[in-house]
């Protein structure tokens, strides 16, 4: 089969796979409350591309893992990944109305909804990762709390508020990104890989350097796609960097040496999984797809 | 000694105990991004009763937990609670400006910033929590992860918002604040308690009857404080209920028949007790301490 051809197939059927447990995590939406248990479901279920659920999959693979296993881990991380874009879209945030192509969570249920919304999803995100019960499950979690807040995810996401209308460094803006969506990334490709067996210090700094290379990779594709995407291919506003004055890769580097900047990360991910072999197939495939989509 | 006076010597030095750790897993001001890291060291730092850190401590004693070992399960739940009051407050929740006696956070560092300190603020609940390694420690931490989703405290919340205006039966009131208040209180006793030596069913039972009644009387006593007090007495604003239309125990029952209500409770709470002898001493205390304050 064309190898392309079956990543498709893998993905999609992984993508499935994570909708259909973060479906059964979630409370019903007749639950009472309603109003914020519809809210949770609308944003965790419209779809996306469950990056991060892919990449704590393709790992929990490298690792001999079995997917079942892998399952909490995954829908932990895209737990928190639709916790963090709701609050993004929130009007004293990036007051953005459009999300996946529809209405962002507050167009659809109000700011108080959508807010507690998030807030529940991150303690569902901490729910479901405990449990997983994965070996040594409190390393597990802290890991997942550390990429979330403010020495992560939160963390990077302050920096970017506070560079809006300034001009960084590159170095300044690789050190955001790094935290903003790298911090997720990185522990989506450790959870998944704590789901198989051990690994010694040498092949985890490998992954670590994968996961860091197509972290960054993955946001530099984002500024590109912002510049050269619309709201129809990307089902989010196009060209809200610029109109919101935010320095990125495209704005520093401009958007040909943006591009090389991705591919080189690419090569760089790549190159740090020559050691696993055929194990690391998917997460291979993951670098390639994520550098070169075009939404 | 007068026992009222002990009881002020220990949960003085207890609550200036969990402020000692709470001041060490934050990361300093200093740190970068040090708006948020300061957002969030404002926000737990300024003072407040610590009820929740002093229920576990107490819950601590009563299963003979050395308290270095309830430090971990008494931040959290203070983090917990010092994250659902910076989102509380926030322009689309209670839009209340004043909280502790100073500025709210959103006030002193803006909406933005205060968004992200409380969703930080989250995730490091869960990183210090798991940082203890409790016993069973993913049962712990999906205990706090319960208690503040949506079928907890956040679930209460957006009971909260719904009741706004609408007039509610007394069971419909109570259900709420079992979730809003309670949830985050009966997680603070039973983890507290999980710090020292595993108890029987009946006795979990029991401490689980003594968390209920102290949780609902403590909101009741909110609700008649929000009457009585003035915002000099309470640190935040007073008479905010009436004035945004919410239920309370007062609107619905009267001042005298909510005092009684409490009363009733903390009978309920004390009774909780009885089989646990000198051990739940605190605990005890803590029940009418809750019940007689007049902030």
């Amino acid at each position: 089969m064309n190898p392309d051809v079956a990543f498709a197939i893998w993905s999609g059927e992984r993508a499935q796979r994570v909708a259909a447990v973060l479906d059964r995590v979630m409370p019903p939406a007749a639950e009472p409350p309603q109003a914020l248990h519809e809210a949770m479901r609308y944003a965790v279920l419209s779809g996306g591309k469950r990056v991060r659920a892919l990449l704590a999959y393709a790992a929990g693979e490298l690792a001999g893992a079995d997917p079942d296993v892998v399952d909490g881990a995954a829908a932990a991380v895209e737990l928190i990944h639709a916790y963090s874009l709701i609050h993004d879209d929130l009007p004293c945030m990036d007051d953005d109305a459009l999300r996946r192509g529809q209405p962002s969570c507050h167009i659809a249920y109000g700011e108080s909804m959508a807010l507690l919304a998030g807030d529940a999803l991150q303690a569902l995100a901490f729910e479901v990762l405990a449990g997983a019960r994965l070996r040594d499950a409190a390393a597990q979690l802290a890991l997942l709390a550390r990429g979330s807040g403010s020495r992560g995810m939160a963390g990077g996401q302050a920096f970017d508020l506070q560079s809006t209308g300034a001009t960084l460094a590159l170095a300044e803006l690789e050190r955001m990104h790094r935290l903003k969506t790298g911090a997720l990334i990185r522990a989506a490709v450790r959870l998944g890989a704590c789901c198989g067996a051990p690994m010694n210090a040498e092949d985890s700094d490998a992954l670590e350097r994968y996961a860091s290379a197509v972290g960054l990779a993955f946001q530099i594709v984002d500024d590109v796609l912002d510049v050269e995407g619309t709201a129809q291919s990307l089902g989010k506003t196009a060209g809200k960097d610029a109109s919101q004055r935010k320095p990125t890769y495209v704005s520093l580097l401009g958007l040909s040496a943006a591009r090389e900047r991705a591919e080189a990360l690419r090569a760089e991910a790549r190159a740090a999984l020559a050691g696993f072999g055929a194990h690391a197939r998917r997460l291979g495939e993951i670098a390639d797809w994520l550098t070169k989509r075009s939404s």
